[in-house]
């Protein structure tokens, strides 16, 4: 085996943690193949300099991620997982995704295989996510009766269309109208990065209900979070940098940050959001002070928890004590629903009077998922920074998009659009937490009391493994993702989880979805062991 | 000074041309700023361990550009030129154009000035651009009677808005009526990454035009060749890959290119596209193949050529044997209007049987530049790829706007909308190039005759520097940007050239832009030598 493992002492991951990470990573990079075996535990730490127990712990660690397996005397072998599923796919000729029409064409492309075979680029959780669903599917076999429980979207049935048909007609019209009267059609022209003028003046009025107002040349449209945090990260940061993260996080913010190669470090959420007492702790150790700070405040992903005002108060306090610049991820502050009626707490950029807020807004679950339309907001030396690395990568963001978005939101049908919203996903949480104290009863679960957004997160049994879950589920018709895409995993041992979604469900579905989830954990737990669970040829461990 | 210029023996790029680029940057990022003497040559040879020669050459370079200055005996000195001007613009509280509003605010934002002082983003020739366009514009005082000679925009003064307003109007209604039929909103949900099936299923038969008809799968939506072009270099390339480009080359592509920290490599163009002659040559050469080609063989910007259909042949099969892939970048090709009611050439990718052409297509420039959408062509296991960079860093692409363009392009009034476009450019090319003809007679002038696009290539009298011919043009009201915008500067001293826009004036406006042209010139040539010009406090010599 010529895989160099290189560990590095002088970071805040611990070794065994890098080195089970480097495992994982040769495995998707399809350097260490299903069936391969490891070095035995005594022979590798030699060879690294490092004690067997870090050796040890790492493979611990793998083994209960389903990641390798063995029998003592027998040796440690790579077990078929979503991580080889991956490295499969990505071959150039390799694995089921690419069946259709192709088999002819290959041959030609025989040159393809080795120009792909050295490439760096990594985005290993979104290429997880999709595998993970596509193998379920197939497990299943019948997309129509399958039920994804953990989709993290909102429900696009309750959008309404109509009005939406409205909007693109009249931001066509009011277009047209606009270039008669100037005599000119100028503002189809390459003009400001920054996007359309008039839905950035609009939105300065927008924001007056996340507590703040910002400038119309404050305002960077994009295509929503992905975009405003892949482009934060591509101007703000370098390799090697130093995030805080929320533990769990959003899956996007985790494959976007290892794109980029910073060093992310964890910081745990409760219900009340991220830990500020943590926080704290961690940035007065002596290693090195974050570039930057990642949260979602209210509606937080994937736990639906929403920090509180004080919290945020407090937060932007610290931000300014330790000198660190906050990147705020609104993609749903709207669907706050914790009382009827009630108000969201105020953006953390509300509190900031220091420019340390770099406020992202995605209109994209708002909305519908296929708009494609959110923009930052930050500080004007900030904003200078990250609109011209927009102009070199992408330049400004669509016109007619932008118009169109405008009048959906200016008329005032939308606020009781947004009622509705919130009454019904209010309702459909309050249907699935029901479900789950029923249905789970007796069951060593416990999960999040969402006050916004889409989802919550299940923590489940301690003895159960989350791998072995979803594939029991898949083969109940149910799909789940686990909670470990959402995770960090630098360290403890976590507890297994799955995400939730409630928001993109009728009540009748979620009944469904929680009678099989119930009965696949109690197969697990009381039908057979989980161990023996893994032995049998199933949906990771075909053989 | 603590500034470290690190050469390297072993690339292509020769040491003088390395120092030199290494100043410059050390410029743009507020190192060296205007004013600061630099090291006698002898003094930083020895420091460097190269010989004098390469300091000299160096110095001499930089000198011709006008980034420095000085006088034999009194040393060597940076200029006041974009590039100090950039940096101030850059820096948090600097230049000019953070004037508005902001003195009031910046004493709060004084952290930012730290935090930001360390950052490695650059994308230095869109920034130049942009503060050129903004300084020449503040220089003549009159945005309402300057002339933009050198936009490389096209007319959107030709583009039929009521046309587009009824696009808008259908793709929004048939949107609603199929999700009336599906009794479903599923088309607004995430779904896949490639983006609207039915613009994909469209565009197989478009392409027909170009000589090629793809699948669906084979078709990935974006927001145009800028954010095509970025992801092909971020998934596909890694830092320290070499790739060849033309020489000039569309100064976009040279920004994401420097972004991703590739090495470029030119070969040079002529009236026929890319020199195949020298492209072999250079892939003969001892040193590393290039991971890819990039050509614009339709309008290559900025010459405007159109590579011959015999050479494009030959291209696809020097890559095959070479081991290339290509990315052909078409912004334009349905412009082509070499005779009237001509065909252009066949797409790279029409001759390509082994999945060697990535061929990028843009929509912006053809309807209007802030619609931005666009899509890539490439072989599957390619395009798997790019697709997992997309979904990692944007996801999916505006389902609205790509029904919008499905229903303008699938109008029958589009074919003939592209015919008075094609009529039209022809006839400002014809315009222009008589302007030339008369207005340039026995100044040392040579242009490029394009046969599709927007606009030429203009070489100034040799003995001119871009730098005083764009300052001197500024004052009579004239907005140009210097040849080197587009080039590598990679060796042999260029001529020096600037990009003559004809696409988006009408005939009126461009004669009084060759005439402001001419007396720019003949003032430089005749009144006075260019070299007084320089030293005489102008547009780039505040002293």
């Amino acid at each position: 085996m010529s895989i160099t493992f290189s560990l590095d002492k002088s970071t805040r991951t611990l070794l065994y943690q890098q080195l089970a990470e480097q495992i994982k990573s040769a495995i998707v990079r399809g350097e260490l193949t299903e069936g391969m075996q490891l070095p035995p535990v005594r022979r590798l730490a030699a060879e690294l300099g490092v004690s067997t127990t870090t050796v040890a712990q790492a493979y611990d660690l793998l083994a209960t991620e389903g990641v390798i397996g063995g029998h003592v005397g027998r040796g440690t072998y790579i077990l078929s997982s979503p991580l080889t599923a991956l490295a499969r796919a990505r071959a150039p000729f390799g694995g089921e995704s690419q069946a259709s029409g192709l088999a002819s064409t290959s041959k030609r492309l025989d040159w393809a295989a080795g120009w792909l075979s050295g490439l760096t680029f990594q985005a290993s959780r979104a290429g997880q996510l999709q595998w993970l669903t596509q193998r379920a599917l197939e497990r299943w076999g019948d997309p129509a009766t399958m039920l994804n429980l953990s989709s993290g979207y909102p429900d696009v049935n309750l959008f309404p269309i109509e009005r939406w048909e409205r909007s693109m007609a009249r931001a066509g019209r009011l277009l047209a109208e606009e270039a008669k009267q100037a005599s000119s059609l100028q503002v189809l022209q390459y003009g400001s990065t920054l996007g359309d003028e008039a839905l950035r003046s609009y939105l300065c009025q927008y924001f007056r209900r996340c507590g703040f107002q910002p400038e119309p040349q404050e305002i960077l449209l994009t295509s929503g979070n992905q975009q405003g945090l892949d482009l934060v990260a591509r101007v703000l940061l370098s390799p090697g940098d130093l995030v805080f993260l929320e533990e769990p996080a959003y899956l996007a913010a985790l494959d976007i940050f290892e794109q980029q190669r910073v060093a992310c470090h964890p910081i745990p959420v409760d219900e009340e959001g991220l830990r500020l007492d943590l926080l704290e702790q961690a940035l007065e150790a002596p290693a090195a002070r974050p570039r930057l700070l990642c949260v979602v405040p209210t509606a937080h992903a994937p736990t639906g928890a929403t920090m509180s005002c004080e919290r945020r108060r407090r937060l932007v306090e610290l931000a300014s004590h330790y000198n660190l610049l906050i990147v705020e991820d609104d993609y749903c502050s709207e669907l706050y629903y914790a009382e009827t009626g009630c108000e969201p707490p105020p953006a953390l950029r509300s509190f900031d009077r220091e420019g340390r807020v770099i406020y992202l807004k995605s209109f994209n679950k708002l909305i519908f998922p296929t708009l494609r339309l959110g923009c930052i907001v930050a500080a004007a030396p900030i904003l200078a920074r990250l609109v011209e690395g927009k102009q070199a990568f992408a330049r400004g963001t669509s016109l007619p998009l932008a118009r169109a978005l405008l009048e959906h939101l200016s008329d005032p049908a939308f606020e009781e659009e947004l009622c509705l919203y919130r009454q019904e996903y209010r309702r459909r949480r309050d249907v699935l937490l029901d479900l789950l104290e029923e249905e789970l009863a007796g069951l060593e679960c416990r999960w999040t009391v969402p006050t916004a957004g889409f989802n919550l997160l299940l923590q489940l049994p301690p003895q159960l493994q989350e791998y072995d879950v979803i594939e029991k589920a898949a083969d109940r018709g149910l799909l789940l993702v686990p909670g470990q895409l959402f995770r960090l995993e630098n360290g403890q041992r976590r507890c297994p989880s799955v995400r939730l979604t409630f928001a993109d469900k009728p009540p009748e579905q979620l009944r469904e979805g929680v009678k099989r989830l119930s009965s696949t954990l109690r197969a697990l737990l009381h039908g057979r062991g989980s161990s023996q669970g893994r032995a049998s040829p199933d949906l990771f461990t075909a053989v």
